[in-house]
């Protein structure tokens, strides 16, 4: 498949809604997409099968916080550096790029880079959706090291990280992206193609949301439920958005979003809270979906997924939940992404136990 | 000569007297040093002549703010993975170290690491003093790349820097030294012994902390007297600490200390400001010395040069100034730490215009 102006809108409406509110606004990574394939010609979208065992995998994307990404956009070199910095520290070259993570404008970035730099996109990310942290990926859960993560800025700044864990990365990587002005872009977990093919990613993550996009664009009257038909979503609420808190610190988004229900669900109030994605959504005390699962915010009309930093009053909303990659259900996914690492004391619970999915 | 158990008191002496209150404190970077010499062995002090004109000097020292310094001290591997890293990007070895700063601790730092590594130390620094920030040193002033720059934690982080300039590397590292807990150690302007010897460094730096160390330790009656007459230093007060007001943030110790005078001092009062280092002494209205020139406060009695972090209420304390190394007296090395630098609207005069010099 290629990834062209007949692909990438589906990708972009696709990657909106497994980031979960998160990953970075699409519409930006969308213009910047077309941009670049018209400039550079289409990008090969490749299975893993395709490539070498023995080829580097560059995982990449945006780091920071998601207000900030739509006002301080990328330069267009900023691939180009950290392809040559991996490649001088690895000493052989990279055979394709990757989403580090699908969700949100990072499932459009390797593109984007690709374009420019005459290199496929493999069909595969280390998520299957957006989370807000470095060590959040597949590729932890799977042993490889974040070592050396490389980090660029629009300027030409360039630094390499070798961290003693995940988490030194994610807190030496976040300091940084903040004194760049709150966004950067990075590299880490680079990878053989024969450990992702061991399962170090989550696979064929591209084309899901190319086929996800697609539902919705194709939909002939309700795009909600195309959609949440398709992926066996739970509706949480349809409503409108009634109450926003939402800061910019310490190189995240923080804060809240209320919806009260309309229609079936008057008199329903739902309570989202965020840190960059939609963490968890609850009402009352109640908690009706957490993360690992995906908790996504979608146009009640046209279901286009709205990011935590464009969500605001009055917009018309349903609020679904459906199931992270399996990955993220193993005890090591439930430690690096459930809902005790974000410091809600609660044990997780499959959306599908918390509500009777089609 | 050897820097070893008889050299090291009087080096660090000297280096508390150059620090201008910075670089660290010196009580424990002399413990450090006299343990390092026992167990490794004596460092030779080598001139930059005895060199190989290709050798590799790599500058290093801690950075971050000295009142952390006191408590968050080094595991000892520190120089060792600075070194590895700068040799593996550099590809050739490197001859000797050499003290980005010869003021405070950092003066002793890099005699710690030589005596584990088997190197020697390089009678030069990249200052003739102490100063708080990355570019203020000599090797920018002659055009030496800063890049790249290694940084790395007592745990085991290692950070590589590529700045797109000596501001961007100052900014860059700082944000790092301050997630790190407030301090790291790291080494940047790696330069050849033929571009030190071409004016890039402060020559004899070494030499001349252990001679002003030397001339205090051997004074008979009055160690104050004695180093003042050795470096031409005008008394700016004696009296006592009345005030300090002290806070470390953003990676650095800012704040002021107040002196009021004390017998023919009576009835004068001076204020210190300070950032890691003393920056300015100000009676009223009026500098009685300013950046770059150094200035120092010592013990009324013993001449021991006491830090910005040790400085409190009731000491007994004179505060002398004397000329910086012609260096920071150019165009350029006035734009990068005179007084306007730091943010004063004032125009630098010489301490020795603003006294009367012996």
């Amino acid at each position: 498949m290629l990834l062209d102006a007949s692909t990438l809108p589906a990708l972009a409406r696709g990657c909106a809604i497994l980031g979960a509110g998160g990953g970075g606004d699409t519409a930006v990574g969308l213009l910047a997409g077309l941009q670049a394939v018209e400039d550079f010609g289409p990008v090969p979208l490749v299975d893993l099968e395709e490539l070498p065992e023995d080829g580097l995998i560059m995982p990449a994307g945006g780091i920071g916080a998601p207000t900030v990404s739509i006002e301080k956009i990328e330069s267009g070199e900023e691939g180009g550096r950290l392809r040559e910095a991996v490649e001088a520290i690895r000493g052989r070259p990279v055979v394709a790029l990757m989403a580090g993570e699908i969700g949100g404008s990072n499932g459009i970035i390797p593109v984007i880079w690709a374009a420019r730099l005459g290199l496929p996109v493999v069909d595969a990310d280390g998520m299957g959706r957006a989370f807000p942290e470095i060590p959040q990926v597949a590729m932890e859960i799977a042993g490889i090291s974040p070592n050396p993560a490389v980090m660029t800025d629009e300027r030409g700044n360039v630094i390499v990280f070798r961290a003693t864990d995940g988490d030194w990365m994610e807190r030496m990587e976040r300091a940084a992206a903040v004194e760049f002005g709150g966004m950067a872009w990075s590299s880490e977990y680079q990878l053989t193609v024969a450990e992702a093919k061991a399962g170090a990613v989550v696979n064929h993550a591209v084309s899901l949301a190319i086929r996800l996009g697609t539902v919705v664009m194709e939909a002939e009257h309700d795009p909600v439920e195309a959609l949440a038909r398709e992926i066996r979503a739970a509706r949480l609420i349809a409503g409108k958005v009634v109450d926003v808190e939402r800061r910019t610190t310490a190189g995240f988004v923080r804060g809240a979003v209320a919806i009260e229900g309309l229609g079936p669900d008057a008199g329903r109030t739902l309570r989202l809270e965020i840190q960059n994605e939609n963490l968890i959504a609850l009402e009352g005390d109640q908690a009706l979906a957490m993360v690992p699962d995906i908790i996504s915010v979608l146009d009640s009309q046209s279901a286009e997924a709205i990011s935590t930093e464009r969500v605001r009053y009055g917009q018309r909303v349903t609020v679904i939940a459906f199931p992270c990659d399996p990955i993220w259900r193993t005890a090591r996914g439930l430690e690096l992404a459930g809902p005790r690492h974000f410091g809600y004391d609660l044990d997780y619970v499959p959306v599908e136990e918390l509500h009777a999915l089609a």
